[in-house]
């Protein structure tokens, strides 16, 4: 069985192991505050032309959206995001938990504007009833999306403007970074750290063993951080593993480099899928990929493959998606390619 | 000025005053735990058939959400309801202050089905990340809903019956109760208390000062549950003027018939509106209109009336909201016949 | 059986009841937006010599003192109290429900020192897991306390310096504040608006049917205050009832020659008590006195009273608590002063 | 300078690094539905002669408690530990965060007894305000505790018997286990797995990268825990990384020797303190010491040693904590011994 059904069914990128192989026998002090989270502070800071951001490490994901969010705002203000994004369906709950309402908005292919942020800001602001309402504080977006989309250049920028003018927090999670910074190359950490008052840079699903990197470049935000990671469960007794992974991660272009490769393969994929007579539940051009399967298809690929289930089309078809990620290897994609062009017809 | 801009602009019934009065000097235990109190449960217990219930009594609407909800949900489970429901967007998130996600349904004129629940309920269940979508354990109703609009017997048996099936507590929200049973007379307490695991029945906007009384027919929300209200704020030092006022509006019929001319004020303003030309932004037989007034008609009536803004309509036409209520005046209504008669054509 | 158990055991005062009858036909808009509550606010600013304090009114004490502290603190931070503090004991857990950590100091006749203060929040900011811990960020104190004592002024100037020096709100629960500013007169509105950041001025236990008045002087604390306030239950919807009370409360003198007269009648008391031959749990000036009772005067004294069992502090002995209110009659007292005279010896 | 401040300043212990080398390119399910996982909840089941309970892992001891105390108790609910236990002093507020109290009681050497649980419950229950207290409904001790000190088996049988007569949750935090259980051999994890109803089997700083394994043995703790779980942020994506370990770590005897072995050289350094004239804070026999320096000493140590402060003695003695783990090498040992030596006499 070959598993395709997300991008952390593996271990860690070879570079990344080694760093803990090699640091395993160090002794550091605890909790972050050791050189090789220094050193990985400073790569990322240097990486975003941002020598002021703050970096902290944390990790997963959930805590480190749950604490950027519960630092941000005041316990009756919540955050606008797109219907299917992640803290709005697939945190269990743990954003409503620290208190705050998530605010969904319609998405277009997981997507939301800033028309749709300003409209909701300002029916807020303007009902008469405003003080019974949720206060939007706090626009969260996802990057590539939950559904492997991206924003534009142009699209952050005005999603940016607006929540300046509104006087909004605005926070990118970037679980799967990678991929997107790899497949649009007008978007890069200097671009994020100028239009994000925070934003995360996924290690768990482009090669780490775990750990997501948390970039605070809203100095409002900065003050006793560390306490909200600490309440928040997020703060690692040997927090240096997650400064060793990032040193590596961060080297050079490995970050994007990888992550190439890994769309790379997401595309092949995707073509197969397309010639062999699929449609596509939503186009992407980062690592996960959602064609829309006949049931004989489906059926097909079920014996060796290992993938998600988004949505039943219709009797016969059902939109599926399919993962690739830094770890997945050459062979495996060949064999499914492979298999893809045999299921064709069916 | 006249105010219609909801239904509690006013004081109290006479009758509630009048016992409020007469028991000033009284002295007795706080906390709810008083002879009136009793008197008052016991009233209740009887007119909804339950000798078995749990009555208990706080001073408004949000205590009584948030201490129902809060009770009766484990801290992963959230509540179902119109996505126009008063918990999904006018408690200024008190709900998700206790830790929970109000998960809105697609409403039609502010009610939500059985076959919503039912989809909700089993979508989440059989999705394979289960685990990481918020549990549906609750669908939240009320009657009449934020639209003015009421429940048929036949759609309150099936919401029951499918949230017994599935395990899910049903709260109905009655904080217009009165208006609700008034105008829909098959359903009833003692129908209210077989169908629903916990209903709450409206004083503040029928004619008390202030006051809700909560009904938990459910035998697993009973345990404990002074701890919950004591703990959510809603319990009352001078408990007994909750007990001496409920006593009051509990006697005989009266909950009932006050609500009935209310209604039927509102009636006489509805087909006022009808017959001056205006179109309906939802059809009501409670205490609560909407009329789509022109602009003309707007600033007419704005000179001597308040009344809610619900939305635009087109460049010329504004959907309003007008409420009557127990305490309205039939010297009021009269005027504002003869406006809006006067207004017509504009 | 006379009730001496707690303060809150009768209505109103004869000229707030009068108020709220006088307007219980007018017509007002809600949630504290009226005419009444004006007045009020204005009434209560000028008595502070406090041109730019906020006011708000809330039904009930806990609604007042968690609706504070969520507003005052970040998610990690705590509050310091008296160990024996209202928040501490007798919430059921209702500031830990909005989040926050409940600090209590050993208490010394239920009061705390600036010195306790300063080496708590040192104690903190100097440890190596700082981190790790609860940041003290509030003083919690109530005057009177729940023991019935009294701040001096020397002590909550020093109390209010400490907190500046600290960066720490200072806020004081006047639950009972009529008797404490009756009893102890270099300690007055003025005195608390300039010492405190925020404080409450108890009406439910000082002959109001029900509300306390939140002063926020600090400006830090107004942004959106409303929004706490409704969030935590707090936001009365015919809220002109709180307006209503606390205009006939605040007039003149009222509030301290009532709670005088008051404190008078515990005085006797308490006297009588000691000359039967008892010793004081603690001596106290106001309303609330701690006599130690033989086994005998409390199965004597039971018969017809209500009063509260505070703690067993031999076989043979039991501290209790009377309480007398602005509701409590002469004859009450008198009655009650001839059965302490005839349990003695006893 | 040689790192004995705490027991987590290394990486792994070469078995489990080697566990994670020879799977890293292993394809598996996330969230711990692994076949990793399932060996290692099996061993740990065997370990414990306790087929039915249910086993858990997450990443740290904050998750551990939040996840565990958060799934057990009621909102109004509270959790009883000593004074000095971590989740009332070292959790920054997290435990409160999920909205429950922690009701410190006085401990003696970091413990708390049976007759103290007893105490405070009845004091609680019997109390005319209960509902106006948080109820205790958990108990929660460390084995070994922060002090390094130790329950003694008649300890903890009497302490299971009083929670289980009264109703509460025991819950043992073992994030030194190993520790515990190699110094005192009469407890064991299969009476552990009789005594408590839910306990964690450390691992971070008993010598893995990172893992803490919760034990269900309870019943009604295991509805949905996986739900808990991933809400409070301790659920890891590439989940077998903790199954991995685990199964390492819980291999034979490897948990109890290695903790033996950390303990030996604890002792070591305990008795050269004391033969160099040292009194002790507090008496242990586990991986933590506590002697009081000399101020001569302290700073002759300091030089190259890191280690805590705990608490000033007297102007010239302090009092520190040196720890030992599964990771200390014996060269460090052999140093640290040499220079306790030299530093006697000063």
């Amino acid at each position: 069985m070959l598993h395709f059904e997300c991008d952390y069914t593996s271990g860690a990128l070879d570079v990344v192991l080694k760093a803990l192989i090699d640091t395993n026998s160090e002794q550091t002090s605890g909790y972050g505050e050791d050189p090789h989270c220094e050193k990985a502070r400073a790569m990322i800071r240097e990486k975003c032309g941002a020598a002021d951001a703050d970096v902290h490490f944390v990790v997963g994901g959930t805590q480190a959206n749950t604490t950027v969010i519960a630092a941000a705002l005041r316990p009756f203000e919540g955050v606008l995001c797109a219907d299917t994004g992640h803290i709005n369906v697939h945190e269990t709950g743990a954003i409503e938990a620290t208190g705050h309402k998530v605010l969904g908005l319609p998405n277009v292919d997981g997507k939301i504007t800033a028309a749709q942020v300003e409209q909701a800001v300002t029916a807020q602001r303007s009902d008469a009833s405003h003080e019974h309402i949720v206060r939007p504080a706090m626009v969260y977006i996802s990057h590539p999306t939950e559904l492997g989309t991206l924003y534009t250049k142009e699209e952050l920028v005005s999603l940016s403007n607006t929540c300046k003018e509104l006087g909004l927090t605005l926070f990118l999670d970037g679980a799967r970074l990678g991929y997107g910074l790899a497949a649009e190359r007008d978007i890069d950490f200097a671009l994020l750290a100028k239009t994000c008052d925070a934003f995360t840079i996924g290690g768990t699903k482009v090669g780490l063993l775990f750990g997501e990197a948390i970039v605070l470049t809203n100095h409002s935000l900065k003050d006793c951080f560390r306490y909200h990671i600490k309440q928040r469960g997020g703060m690692l007794a040997k927090g240096r593993l997650l400064g060793v992974q990032f040193e590596a991660l961060m080297q050079d272009d490995l970050y994007i480099d990888e992550s190439a490769r890994a769309n790379g393969f997401a595309q092949q994929l995707k073509d197969a899928f397309i010639q062999s007579g699929c449609k596509l539940y939503v186009d992407t051009v980062t690592n996960q990929i959602f064609p829309i399967l006949s049931a004989a298809q489906l059926d097909h690929l079920s014996k060796d493959y290992q993938f998600s289930f988004m949505e039943k089309i219709d009797e016969k078809h059902s939109a599926v998606r399919f993962c690739t990620s830094v770890l997945t290897k050459k062979e495996e994609v060949e064999k499914l390619l492979m298999d893809i062009h045999n299921s064709a017809g069916n």
